[in-house]
């Protein structure tokens, strides 16, 4: 079966290469599983219901999230509602919204949960190796395989998870630098690993902002309106291949260029 | 021309294996400058005398370094005769070693110096873009092309340096966490970018130490003594076309597993 | 001679407190400059042309500033026509408005500025130590004593500064926490030392804000609407004794409670 | 009854001054706890089983902990076998030591523990107030009063650890900055409070360390070794004095003077 993650949507120009990418690349690729972070799907800063909603519609079947999670106003409310939808794992118990989901397709129940880094993040959350480790017991024997996100910040944490699951996990994949990596693999023979998936969203850009402005205030330090940038839009996401025991045997990156 | 650049080059294994790969990666890929961040040459932590002359002996023109730079004791002494290895520029005025080199192949001079970036950095360091536009223009009429080392964690930060610098440096070439990026580009049809380049040493590893100390280290935050892995030794590097008034054409990320 | 350094003026309770205060302890305690921190003074994020102007009435002789200095829109405007009011010095370049701002009372000339910490510190900043010693040594001269504010989160940052302006500096004095230390000292016989003189404001609260927002926020992580709290509204401030040679021969911390 | 909690012992001058002090201080001011944070009394880094047994015997009840618990080699081991330390109540389970102690004395039984901040805080340790709550919980029935020791870094964190636990512990104690703060408070007319209680040693010195070389590292960024300072030797500590139901009915703060 196969996996396909899409890395961090920024904005307007993310969502809509998603919607018009993932259709084509579901039949053409033969996935199975549409999984996408939509942390700064809403002008780069969180999501909302209805953008949720219409990434949905596209074709996704679950939507993870980040340290971004709460930028929307209201979203605490609107996550309640949303089934395709997890918020990380790890944030402390009084957060809203889920934290996992399982997708079914053809008997294959793919669990899917976000683990927060906590090396160089400012939302301050559990231990993501602990919290991995609970969920996978807690839930034991109603998945056949799972994909831990784990969006964080630095490299070594993201390692030390993938090495910490590898033979326990279809899949570790990375999120939040923005920057896709050079090192997919599969750990142990077993587990789908990058350390990063990369950005959906412009890329002649600093992150899918606007170059200007963030340069600007490296130079200086003064506050400035980030928005989204325009030119150079791709879709960036991992193609994992698994059989039927949830063992990965290939992980492949893709970048979709729009038009 | 051609320039090389080989990321974060980690203990005794990565030493190896650049001895043992320089000379051939030269003469196939007709390569006319060898660049090296050794900053983790020495069991990981910092480089010595000793291993900066064996690295140039081994084929490499000029050694830059990282926020490692001073790890090992006695190297504040070394660093001033060797001619050919330079500290990080934007470190106080009070440090010892060069701030650049000038390397000449055939007529070209080549300037090489790494900036330090400032964000999750635990070195405090001046303005990495302005300590590069100061060195460019101070050094204005004394090479002909520059390759900038940007040595960072944060992805916005080695962005933001790309575009400041596209159009003016040759290549602005990403080190400091150990994985390689799938970003390579030649930015405004002038200057070879990469966020990262990647770590030469052992890649089944956590940044090219053994894993079960890092991991067991973010399970319960007890200090462990770090040693070098050996498992699935790779030379991570950057291969930099550019052309007699050193404007980049392209560049290629490359990696060359051991044995 | 005499001068009070007010910390951190804290939203309208503290803005008020001012207001009412300043002109008693003046006349009470024979006090020549008054200086007063006023980076939370609007809502508790940042300041306005209008709010520095009352200060300014209400008899506060120069305004100064810490990271929080551009948090409110259009200031950096409005800063260049505040000839009372100085940004810190060791912000970039770019930054408007002034670095320093020389008081001369009964004819001596006080050297007011305010150096941001780099540790823990969100805003970067130039070198504290180099930035204070570069503003010594441009306008000797013009000035007959120095109060150096700085405003740094780290004790460590703040005591070192201390020593390495004792002898020099009238006073250095630290902002920042919020919360006043119980380590007023004249270092070497001359320097007037406090790490944090405190803040200006509703103490019935956590750093001036009301206390269940901040809470619940250490609680779950979630944003919230930080509103500035009422009770126990106090002044904060160190009181210098010095010479005409600016020789600082005492200094007391002292606390004025509202109402 | 009355309990002291004597700040950070740094070094043998701190060592010293407690064994000197403290019978006289217990007997001049009738005191019935002595509780003591030993983070730092090992050369500055750590403590030993021998330092730990050294200061038992001059009087100490209870030995607390913070960041540096485990900077001595071989007090992971040793710290099984002392029953009157304990080490930070938050640090991941898989940590040796005491999470808690209780302390008789008169048929009072003081319950003793630390949580560690994680604002600016290099350990990850878990949510310090989800950790005190639930030590207070597990616990309940078995003490009659609590002193919880906040070791951190942010006054944001431990003011609201103190209105956390306001009306439910007997005091809330900082420590780790290593300067006393000037905020000394019973809380809801039951908890005593102060944001730091400063630390004992060396007061001529940057947090205990010799001035030059810390100073020397914040200009120029290079390691040094830092000895333990010599001059102005102070012991620094909270006396609270609390009710035979656990209610603080004061805090003063004071600071013995070697010699
Ligand atoms: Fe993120
Ligand atoms: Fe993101
Ligand atoms: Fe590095
Ligand atoms: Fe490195
Ligand atoms: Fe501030
Ligand atoms: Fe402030
Ligand atoms: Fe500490
Ligand atoms: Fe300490």
């Amino acid at each position: 079966m196969r996996l396909l993650f899409i890395g961090d949507i920024v904005g307007k120009p993310g969502r809509e290469l998603v919607t018009a990418t993932v259709g084509r690349l579901k039949a053409e690729r033969g996935i199975d599983f549409i999984i996408a972070n939509g942390e700064n799907a809403a002008a780069g800063s969180g999501i909302t219901g209805a953008i949720a909603s219409s990434l949905r519609e596209a074709g996704v079947d679950a939507i993870t999230l980040g340290d971004h999670v709460w930028d929307q106003k209201g979203f605490e409310a609107d996550i309640k509602t949303l089934e395709y939808v997890c918020r990380p794992a790890n944030l402390p118990a009084g957060n809203p919204g889920r934290d996992h989901l399982i997708v079914a397709k053809d008997g294959f129940r793919l669990l899917v949960f976000t683990v927060l880094g906590r090396t160089f993040m400012g939302l301050k959350a559990e231990c993501p190796f602990l919290a991995a480790d609970a969920l996978l017991a807690r839930l034991a024997g109603t998945y056949d395989g799972a994909m831990v996100e784990i969006h964080a910040e630095a490299t070594s944490e993201k390692q030390a998870l993938g090495w910490h699951l590898a033979g326990r996990a279809t899949a570790v994949l990375g999120t939040h630098t923005h920057v896709a990596t050079a090192d997919t693999a599969v750990l142990r023979g077993h587990t789908a690993f990058q350390c990063d998936v990369g950005m959906t969203g412009p890329h002649e850009s600093v992150l899918g902002r606007q170059i200007e402005p963030v340069l600007g205030r490296f130079l200086d330090g003064m506050p400035r309106r980030y928005e989204i940038a325009t030119g150079d839009n791709r879709l960036s996401a991992a193609l994992v291949e698994f059989t039927a025991t949830g063992q990965a045997t290939s992980v492949e990156w893709l970048q979709v260029r729009a038009g």
